[in-house]
């Protein structure tokens, strides 16, 4: 039997910025909302702040009853949640959609679910500088573009509710391909943060022999070096799950970069600067086209 | 005969933002500000918003008067002004400083203007993303690293003559020679601005097969795109004068990301978390250090 969101219980998996953001986007637009967080003050917090209807630290109680699943949670806890236990604890006709970063592995383990579970693997293209429920926000996943993976078996019934899902977090549902999307993350999202790590550990390499380095740095520091920041165990979890892709992008980035090199090494002035506008261009279309 | 700086002619050649900037922080510190401009518009512009006192295309007549000249235009425009005709038209005694963003060539070029004139190369360490004099603020200086680099047979009176002027802007002065300056600021400027400008060519040799990695750019593409969109024409004079430094910067670079890449591709995820959590922590004690 297949109710609409409104009718639903709905368990979110994960507490923590994405998840508590998705809580809030659908606070008022389900019937009941249970939260599964292994942190007892993440779960004490989000009921105190009526983020959640009930709260639990046991996978099996939170999920048990809910017709929607959703997996809010590092990469590797959602793949060995997907792996070795969640299928068993879901009700058939179960929406079951993650949220990690990369989705082949997690679709691949998506298609091996009891096939009565309606599984899809999701990725919103969203995030904060600081993590936690206490920095969720409700219109996090507005207007922004959430990918939908489809595991092999997928149904026509998993898409359409992954779609009433993603629609009532006000985002924007672009389907593809896992291995497509996890390509093209590698490209937009691992390969600027491997970019950004490399960047500072040259900068600290440089301080050694001169700390001034350090008293020098201006916004072109802080802009590139901003990625290195992220959570570590977060993004780890995640460029591990990926690195096939990433070292294809890395390897069209050392081409750039070494065309650039030339360019400067070689004193020609113009053609470097062709190719300096070029990239000029290209990312000013991109914020004038993208940017809010 | 030395005067206080209350009681100088100021002459400030070129009114972007950098220049405009620097006028309205003088504004109400010296007897006469003028400035010089090869665009009328902006001469009419900051004689209207009454940034300077008088203006003029002519940088004989804008500076011949002054008894210190800023030299605020692009770092070719500097070395064709130093190289070939600035000595001339100035007094002696006269503080001649630039502020372009490499130094050594500039500082070598100054080296061979007239003994009589106190000559001092400049680099304050700040901008903004918007460029013009119309972007100008007098508080644009206050509190950044101004970097100070004395040419060869540079005088005292040269040295606290400059001190003063990066005194009254508000700037925090640091003296060090320029070919440290030039290696500081390729690494810490420089670099990160081609990383940025070779992940834009990245993503747009990507987009070629598949555009739909627009849509999906977020803050990670943002952040470490951003300088791919400043000034080309400024930065390709001001790298193309800095090329060995950067050449250098590059190697380094290379060697960092190849550490990252040979721990991703071979799987090893304490090495990789260890080396991203490295430079997690520059970055952050970097931020709490530096950062307002």
């Amino acid at each position: 039997m297949s109710h609409s969101l409104r009718q639903q219980t709905v368990a979110i998996v994960g507490l923590g910025l994405m998840g508590g953001s998705i809580a809030l986007a659908l606070r008022d637009r389900v019937a009941h909302l249970v939260g599964v967080d292994p942190d007892q003050g993440t779960l004490a917090y989000a009921q105190k702040k009526g983020i959640i209807d009930s709260g639990t630290q046991d996978l099996k109680a939170g999920v048990k009853d809910a017709q929607t699943v959703i997996l809010a949670a590092p990469v590797q806890v959602i793949l060995d949640m997907v792996r070795s236990r969640i299928g068993s604890y879901l009700r058939a006709n179960t929406l079951l959609i993650d949220i990690g970063s990369t989705k082949a592995q997690i679709c691949a383990a998506m298609g091996s679910l009891p096939i009565s579970i309606l599984a899809m693997g999701g990725h919103p293209m969203c995030g904060k500088e600081r993590s936690g429920i206490d920095s969720a926000d409700a219109d996090l996943y507005r207007g922004r573009p959430f990918v939908l993976c489809a595991p092999r078996r997928s149904t026509p019934a998993a898409r359409l509710r992954a779609l009433e899902l993603v629609t009532a977090l006000g985002a924007v549902p672009i389907e593809m391909d896992a291995e497509r999307h996890d390509q093209l993350v590698a490209g937009i999202s691992h390969l600027p943060y491997l970019l950004s790590a490399a960047f500072v550990h040259t900068v600290e390499g440089e301080s050694e022999t001169d700390p001034m380095i350090w008293e020098l740095a201006a916004g072109g520091f802080r802009d590139t070096s901003r990625l290195a920041a992220s959570d570590v165990r977060m993004m780890t979890d995640i460029i591990s799950t990926n690195s096939a892709a990433i070292a294809r992008s890395l390897a069209l980035f050392r081409v750039q970069l070494a065309l650039l090199e030339v360019a400067l090494v070689s004193q020609d002035q113009a053609q470097l600067e062709t190719m300096l506008q070029a990239a000029h261009n290209a990312r000013v279309m991109w914020a004038e086209q993208h940017q809010t």
